[in-house]
């Protein structure tokens, strides 16, 4: 609409009148990782902010019962809060959350700890702000980031150690992954489908030389893609210089082979390919001492524990000074964190690498957000072009997400203790080998 | 207006059509610092861009003609840009300068060396972005910032040495201050009009003892004022450290004492006072060796040479998360200019000092925006709520500085030429001391 500028006219408003937070469950197959094993649902809180301007906004984070106590604290605090306002709701929130004394609940299974307790809750609210903000002005969420610089977003393919399906359960459609050719066959099913132009493996789950083994094996029938591997701090230093070495020129870059910035920092001076985290680098308070240590070359950004989408700008815009690396985190999840990941990565030039999602392991039926946004070619994501995150949340899929985490039992995500009670012998150890 | 949400109503379009780029002169006092005098006139350049939405916005720059050349290579690459898309402008922009092989002419005199000419061109086109983005959504720039966290934004009363005249002229209202007596009352004075709650003195231009003198002056004038001293890079280390020492618990911070990073630390680890610099730290290429030396304590930034008010943001966001202090510099400028910095230091939530500003210097009667925005009260201005910078243009008075422009004769800022030819035994030295 291009028309005159008349002020009275164009007075958006949006105070915030309140908040819904509807824990949800989604199907998740039996991934295996470094802690244990994915149990057959996760769970994310989907979180609705409605304001006086008659729009609405949302926002997906973890859904484990202490992080919802203290989305609940959050949302508590915001009525009346202007929507425009990210830097209020950011102080409301750091407020509200003075008076939890709760520990835990935090989503990731004890593979992201230290992030801060006051970004975490904040994103869903930055999210739904922005996706508000976006609606109410007839703008994508990308420009509200500084506009975007690429019309799609490229992801890696996420693969996985899995065994053929839950234990009593039917095996699923991708079957068994537990040796080298397991993996080179989902990274075929799963290339085919997406297009994955980068393939990454959850590591730290077999003995190191296995894992060595399926990295060659993937190396052999993909020559050109770029390939990852991430064992969650599996490895003492010795042997994650080790395997660096042996990956030499295999991988794009080791992701968290270690526990901690210095021993990051301590493999770093050994391997030659760049070193990744999600793990010792999680909050703003932990990038100088690792810019210090030379812990890192890329950081894996996550807006779900960066602070939402305006603070892992800042992220970006850190990393681009320091000269830093950038790739994208992710968990388990749905479509309304797809969609704020694509608007932020559209909006970050500086975006070194495909981004991680573990969007193929859900089940396409399931989801809160209507069908047909997202669709993956050549591993990339469009951009949604609409108003805000560009996506519509389809209500009824909402309520059948919901009853299903009512029915399904889990009230947190336990990785450890599902395998422990599948294989009683299973023992947490960081690092294992 | 509380409508409901309707996205056809709401589809906010505006590429930019065409620039226009007015290079301004006015009035200023005959201010002394270490590489000459103030000219009779300063020179800003007002940036106005032009929209298919009906809507224009503004930004304020340098108006030295070597910058002019580079805004007027930018602004022909602009056409056909949407002003959501700030990374867009910013890329277009980074290319066109790739024909610019001409120096100089940055509008700092010489002590601003090293930023980067991209982000210098790109300032006022962001802030122009900014204000027509605001002026369509109805909203003002700080929400675009991510929104005010302080109604009103504090700044320092700048003192300078002067002259009582430009010679050939009549004294003017200030008289002269050269010594710590005239300092003082100069400090009175502004104090008495606009109520600043600290205070900075422009130094580097006599013996540092008759400066440390003037600061001692000002400490029993004004006993609970904080106070600082900016030499612009007047002093060797050596005099740095000694004046460091003898002005230990009567500043809140020593202003870019010495040149460079590497005597910035040397100092710095000599002196228990926190340092500031807005000279040797001017672009994103500096900020990683600074931290590395621990060359300063506090970072003064400046939106005119930090690429506008987003990439300012990032600043924010590093001084941050690098536990740096934040303040803000100024060169002579305008309405627009002062709009500009008042949005981003509102919507700055660590931001740590009162900004400087060369407002009280300028003639009332003098700018391109019109009377009754800004007034100081307790040394602060209120952050501006309409849309936009929420400044209106004053077009006669736009038109009146243009032809001042014309006629005066100026085509850059030439402090140190200027006092060469009122006083041929001047030499530029850095350090001086």
């Amino acid at each position: 609409m291009n028309q005159a500028y008349d002020p009275a006219q164009h007075l958006n408003q949006a105070r915030i009148t309140g908040v819904s937070i509807t824990p949800v469950a989604f199907k998740d197959p039996p991934l295996l990782n470094t802690v244990g094993v994915h149990e057959p649902f996760a769970l994310r809180a989907i979180v609705e902010v409605h304001t006086d301007a008659g729009v609405s906004g949302f926002g997906e984070t973890y859904g484990d019962a202490g992080h919802l106590a203290r989305l609940q604290l959050a949302a508590a605090a915001l009525p009346g809060t202007d929507v425009f306002n990210i830097n209020a709701l950011r102080s409301r929130i750091a407020q509200a959350l003075e008076q939890d004394t709760s520990q835990g609940g935090h989503g990731m299974s004890g593979m992201v700890t230290g992030s801060s307790t006051a970004d975490r809750v904040l994103s869903p609210f930055d999210v739904a702000a922005l996706d508000i903000q976006g609606k109410l002005l007839g703008r994508p969420v990308s420009d509200l980031l500084g506009g975007a610089v690429r019309g799609s977003v490229q992801f890696s393919g996420y693969l996985f150690y899995k065994w053929a399906g839950h234990p009593g359960q039917a095996e699923d459609s991708w079957g068994a992954a537990l040796d080298p050719e397991g993996i080179v066959r989902q990274a075929r099913t799963m290339v085919d489908a997406y297009g994955f132009s980068a393939l990454k493996l959850k590591a730290g789950v077999f003995p190191p030389e296995e894992e060595i083994a399926a990295m060659h094996a993937l190396r052999a029938e993909f020559p050109d893609l770029p390939l990852r591997i991430d064992p969650n701090g599996a490895w003492t230093v010795e042997t994650s210089i080790r395997v660096g070495k042996e990956l030499h020129g295999v991988l794009e870059y080791l992701e968290d082979p270690t526990p901690g910035i210095d021993g990051m920092a301590a493999v770093r001076r050994e391997v030659g390919m760049p070193l990744a985290t999600n793990m010792c680098v999680v909050s703003f308070a932990d990038v100088a001492p690792a810019v210090a240590a030379g812990a890192v070359d890329v950081i894996l950004s996550d807006h779900h524990f960066w602070g939402g989408l305006r603070r892992s700008q800042f992220l970006a815009g850190i990393t681009e000074t320091f000269g830093l690396g950038l790739s994208m985190h992710s968990n388990s999840h749905l479509g309304i964190s797809l969609a704020a990941m694509v608007h932020l990565a559209a909006a970050t030039p500086k975006l070194d690498y495909a981004c991680d999602t573990h969007w193929p392991w859900k089940d396409p039926s399931e989801d809160v957000i209507a069908d047909g946004v997202f669709t993956f070619t050549g591993g990339a994501v469009q951009v949604p072009t609409g108003p805000g995150l560009g996506v519509e949340i389809d209500r009824d899929a909402l309520e059948r997400l919901h009853r299903q985490y009512l029915d399904c039992g889990l009230r947190s995500r336990d990785d450890t203790g599902y395998m422990k009670r599948l294989h009683p012998s299973y023992e947490l150890q960081s690092p294992r080998w």
